[in-house]
């Protein structure tokens, strides 16, 4: 039975590494790739060496970042005592993308996960608490997700970073925008409910 | 609002050019990138630039090759004079992985359509005459799918290659294997209907 050469073989493997990527869409996307002359294999393999040697994490927040510090912490015009704690540098994006925050961001790395091993001492709260000591924030918002890994890794926070001085917060539990009650599970609604406001 | 990084960006960009790779699968994969450290962004790069520069069309039946004959045309246990004519180098894997076909291939790289402005005379039957010509294959097996496109081409192929003397054939219509008349249509039942055989 023939197969693709070794050097496509090679290819579908790399691609097979990819999340959700399976040996039908490996195929597909090899057989694109040998098909397409527009330069889009070529591009690809130049953009993922550039990704891989030149974008590294802000040294002060963790973001992603192609010098010493990220776009957001050389942005003067951002408040640099508000900030707002995240579990990864895709977090910062989904925030900034909702166009309401004109802080600093910290990117923790992690969260609490007693099922991955991740207790409070793999928590890397070291570079930060040095930061907090450095920068002295005023307020910090937590915006560490509503799984169980989230509200752990906040309740945890909140009560180490209460000795800092700084008023501590967490993002808002509720309805998502733009539904009726239909979409919402009893878990977001009970918040919903706890959590009503005053009109 | 914050973005990613320049590089980043570009990266994001080259993987929209794939095929079913939308802004979100996209995001998802440059979010994978950025966290691995497995050297999956370096294979990747590697293997593409490879398949780019030392992937091209075997010289004689048109699949993929590394030398100047592929795989198939090198193996001198294949039948040389029974042939089969498929459309794209991707129909001669789906051929070879039924494991019943031990002769030739010819991949003739496009087929009828009259949608796409494909006429005879775009048909690259040329190459293909010229080696049956210097090959004179006893059979010929036209599997070129089984919509309009695929007909038609093997309708026009089946005229054009009867002058050559060999023996011209087309791949059977009718029930896919292992299912219940209940998925098959209504098209592919009249095909089985007027293709049964006697048992």
């Amino acid at each position: 039975m023939a197969d693709y050469p070794p050097t496509v073989r090679e290819l579908l493997a790399a691609l097979r590494e990819l999340p959700s990527i399976g040996p039908r869409s490996a195929e597909r996307l090899v057989l694109f790739l040998l098909a397409e002359t527009g330069g889009t294999k070529e591009r690809l393999a130049r953009t993922l060496q550039a990704v891989g040697s030149r974008v590294r994490a802000c040294s002060r927040c963790g973001f992603y970042a192609e010098e010493e510090h990220c776009e957001l912490c050389r942005d003067s015009t951002r408040d640099p005592l508000l900030w707002c704690i995240v579990a990864s540098p895709g977090d910062v994006l989904r925030i900034e993308r909702a166009a309401a925050f004109r802080g600093r961001y910290h990117v923790l790395g992690r969260r609490l996960s007693p099922l991955e091993g991740i207790g409070p001492e793999q928590l890397p709260t070291g570079p930060l608490l040095a930061r907090i000591e450095r920068e002295h924030p005023r307020e910090i918002i937590l915006a560490l997700g509503t799984d169980a890994e989230g509200e752990a890794t906040a309740l945890y926070l909140g009560q180490l970073l209460k000795k800092t001085g700084a008023r501590i917060s967490s993002l808002a539990t509720g309805l998502p925008a733009g539904g009726g009650l239909e979409f919402a599970d009893s878990v977001t609604l009970s918040y919903a409910l706890a959590g009503r406001r005053e009109l």
